[in-house]
């Protein structure tokens, strides 16, 4: 568990934090950043926690993508909250992953789910990784300033964007809120998350299928504050049609306590690229800033 | 010369061209990006031609790297000023590089410089490229719309730092403005900028280095409208001290029109990355915004 910090780069105000541990859950070592705000550096009210968004990436990404492309530290700055960017599955000698060498499948392709099958389930733990462990290692080291558990938001992008859609549906009283870029909505009823489902799931087990996919959560889940959830994508998103799909989201959910309160915005012209995440971090960081009482 | 417009990728409130094309200067196909802003997309005021800034790329660089790292887009739209950002070198078939294969010369290291020295004479001619020929070649496809020419600024990285400055004082009745990120200011006197000078220029040409490095140029060159020179560096850069040196661009001001003109801010902490570029190019954009007639 012990977190070693392999190097804190100067970035806007703050800091980014280029962080390793060892994980139980995924019996490997595992690369974290974490981008702390100026706040962190200079507020003198140590009574306060600083909040935190958890930002899952999408397939292929390492930590560095998004910390260096996504742009989030002006906002984190702008608001005062810190930035946590989790690896996309476990990495190193001994993790399986897909026997085809694909990239949308194993290494860099985790799906934020807890692996069942074999050889996965040795190191696929992506679930309880990101939901619980971290932000226990995180807090051990940063808990005094930063608040990893209770004052938190989670957005991300594309199979990041599922992670962050799931992991609030299941933990509705953990997040305070959730958005996501070009996100997978229904893993079960799409190429990249039937794919990634069968091999990690099985192929034949529907109920963790359901336990994971949006589009079933959200018809279990009250959504007991009102929040809204807001999604981007863009129209030109060559992923839109065949793996994203967002208004089938919407579609779900109809008659629930969420009905109305999926906000998709296509935005017109914009790909899948860092280009439409960082364009749209300024929005999304306010978002969960409203609903981390920073504004 | 034909300009051949490979992508087309929005961000922020423009876009981010991919463009490729013939270069008869260094005999090669050469890619340079162009971010064309909002304003470029949204203007009715055609009288009025969209300023640009020339961002030189440093060591290694393509260029994507500064398009999708260094976050000017978000500056370009806020004061409506478009964005160029060329290669560091020719590239391809028959273009020689380091026989030792290091990265700091030969290919991702023109220095921005025309060599003289063959092997490098034959494709080397980044000094006309940038400053003569890409200019010619992106205003015949965008020129109605867009100045390469009169309202330009420059600045740019390290290598490309230096190639601003000397670009600057070689041109001084061209550009409007100039700044530099970590940049090499007297590259005789330092490795980086002996090897290259050595490669591209001869060992025993004093004539042809004195008539690129910036810490000679300034001494004959007048600043007649008194603008300043700005320059932020990283006090944890690890390349201050052997290869950048930036206090010797002052002291070769002293006693010249540039006297105190030489403004070099040291920031505490921050490295030579990305990571300190987009934090300061805000100030920068802000700096060329003013000289372009922006604000």
């Amino acid at each position: 568990m012990a977190l070693k910090i392999n190097s804190a780069i100067a970035v806007c105000g703050g800091k980014l934090l280029k962080l390793s541990h060892f994980s139980s859950c995924t019996g490997t070592d595992m690369d974290v950043n974490l981008y702390l705000p100026k706040q962190y550096y200079t507020s003198i009210d140590d009574s306060k926690l600083i909040p935190s968004v958890l930002y899952l990436s999408g397939l292929t990404c390492t930590p560095q993508n998004a910390s260096e492309k996504a742009f989030w530290q002006i906002q984190a700055d702008k608001f005062g909250f810190a930035v946590i960017f989790p690896d996309t599955s476990p990495r190193g000698d001994g993790v399986a992953t897909d026997p085809e060498g694909s990239w949308d499948f194993g290494l860099g392709a985790g799906f934020y789910v807890n692996a069942t099958e074999q050889p996965y389930s040795s190191h696929y733990k992506m679930y309880d990784y990101v939901h619980k462990e971290l932000p226990e290692v995180l807090a051990e080291e940063f808990g005094s300033k930063v608040d990893f558990f209770k004052n938190i938001s989670i957005t991300g992008h594309s199979m990041g964007g599922f992670g962050a859609l799931s992991g609030y549906l299941k933990n509705i009283n953990r997040y305070k809120s959730c958005s996501a870029f070009a996100p997978i909505v229904n893993p079960s009823a799409v190429p990249w998350g039937q794919k990634a489902f069968t091999g990690y799931l099985g192929s034949s087990n529907k109920e963790a299928w359901d336990g994971y996919d949006p589009t079933k959560l959200i018809k279990h889940v009250e959504n007991l504050n009102g929040n809204k959830i807001l999604i981007h994508v863009g129209s030109n998103d060559p992923f839109l049609e065949k793996h994203l799909r967002p208004h089938l989201l919407q579609e779900a959910a109809k008659g629930t306590f969420w009905e109305g309160k999926i906000e998709v915005n296509f935005e017109d012209g914009f790909d899948h690229s860092y280009y439409f995440i960082s364009t749209f971090v300024p929005q999304h960081a306010e978002f969960h800033a409203k609903h981390l009482g920073l504004i």
